[in-house]
């Protein structure tokens, strides 16, 4: 099988002009299929608190009305999706910026109001690897925006993370993938103020270990229980990483 | 040469939501092969107004200043194109949103500072019909909204008439195009309030006589340069109508 390299950056990444450059020089120069998936969330609370639109986040998820559903849609499928896109291009990537809408790549479930309603959020019930593959197969390379639809024309905000995973899930059929989530720091860290303190190999076993005695970050959590779940379905590196170290390849390796 | 149907509809009918949705009943009709193509100046100019960003315009055109063109990238490339794709899905049309940069569509040079300096507006240079073959082959509907980029990173605000206008010229080579320009009436109009003066077929001859007698409405005049250049350049048909008309073809025919 191929291998494919996904990329996923979180806002701060692509946030600031100087580290998307950096990002984007990087991510250039991995051979070989590659998908990037990015993040927004500061930029898109930016813009809702000038427009007036109030944010509220319940464990780090957006609840997302009507009016912050406008907001991310914007933010995260225009102003960030088309600033990498045309960014890549520059550097001879042949990229195509894409929401779950897009060629209905990603399907989703609104999700079920229960003691939070959490808005137009969506949970991921489909993958469209048929066209992600046609897409791959022309030399295209995919920028994912963290949007799905319903199939009935409703949009749906979905956590980038979550996306990325569901996409190296599904593409894992297909190809040898190597997922990375790229955020600030070089990876895991016991002790967050040491950057000398990065966890090299994690297993499930001792992130379970960790995550009881409190050590793992509360805001690594479901990055990590995305990447065991995502390695327990066939994809066959995890990596939690900076975006400087995508060609490397060093950070946190799950195992 | 097979057909192609090439719609372009101005912001007002997509910013709507009762006129939108006549339109993608309309444009999912439509058989064979198919591209929209969409404007959405009075959402940039609220949302620009909401977040305290002046607009200006210049006989009909944005002066596109750095923070207009995050604006309209965001409401073009965003806002406007995600919700015509999801709606387009919804009616089991495999759509797909782009700009310019994507695949590179639209290469644009920014435009020269003269009298008035437009900012990042962008003058089309190259339509990669390569990339829009590739797609149309593949049964995707290319949404495509009035964006470019210049090549080296920078995105660059493009007229959506000039857009629709370049991509009909450029795949004319390849198929039969059929260029509609679907505004709020139902073709050019010799009293603009009687709907019954409309002109059912246009010369140029006769167009170049009503727009010396000021007949023809100002704001339907690049258009209609628009319009006859397509047509002189290879584009089969070139009408001037409504998007309720899209299926019957009634309208304002350039002959």
């Amino acid at each position: 099988m191929d291998r494919i390299t996904i990329i996923k950056v979180g806002g701060k990444v692509v946030e600031d002009p100087q580290s998307l450059n950096s990002l984007l020089d990087q991510f250039s120069k991995i051979s070989g299929y590659k998908i990037l998936v990015h993040g927004g969330g500061t930029t898109a609370t930016e813009i809702a608190a000038k427009l007036g639109i109030e944010t509220k986040m319940v464990d780090g998820r957006r609840i997302t009305d009507a009016a912050n559903l406008d907001v991310v849609t914007m933010v995260y499928g225009g102003l960030i999706n088309k600033k990498i896109v045309a960014g890549l291009q520059a550097r001879n990537c042949n990229a195509l910026g894409l929401t779950g809408a897009d060629l209905s790549l990603m399907r989703a479930k609104k999700r079920v109001v229960g003691e939070i309603d959490y808005g137009y959020v969506g949970d991921v019930e489909d993958v469209n690897s048929r066209e992600l593959r046609m897409l791959l197969n022309e030399n295209v390379i995919p920028v994912i925006a963290p949007l799905t639809h319903d199939g009935n024309g409703q949009l749906l905000n979905t956590n980038a993370d979550t996306i990325a995973t569901e996409i190296a899930t599904e593409l894992s059929r297909y190809f040898n993938v190597y997922l990375f989530f790229c955020f600030e720091k070089k990876g895991v860290m016991l002790n967050q103020n040491d950057e000398t303190s990065i966890i090299y190999e994690l297993d499930n076993e001792l992130f379970q270990q960790y995550k009881e005695e409190g050590i793992i970050n509360s805001g690594m959590i479901p990055k990590l229980d995305n990447g065991f779940n995502a390695k327990k379905k066939g994809v066959k590196e995890v990596l939690i990483t900076n975006a400087q170290n995508i060609a490397t390849g060093r950070g946190t390796r799950l195992i």
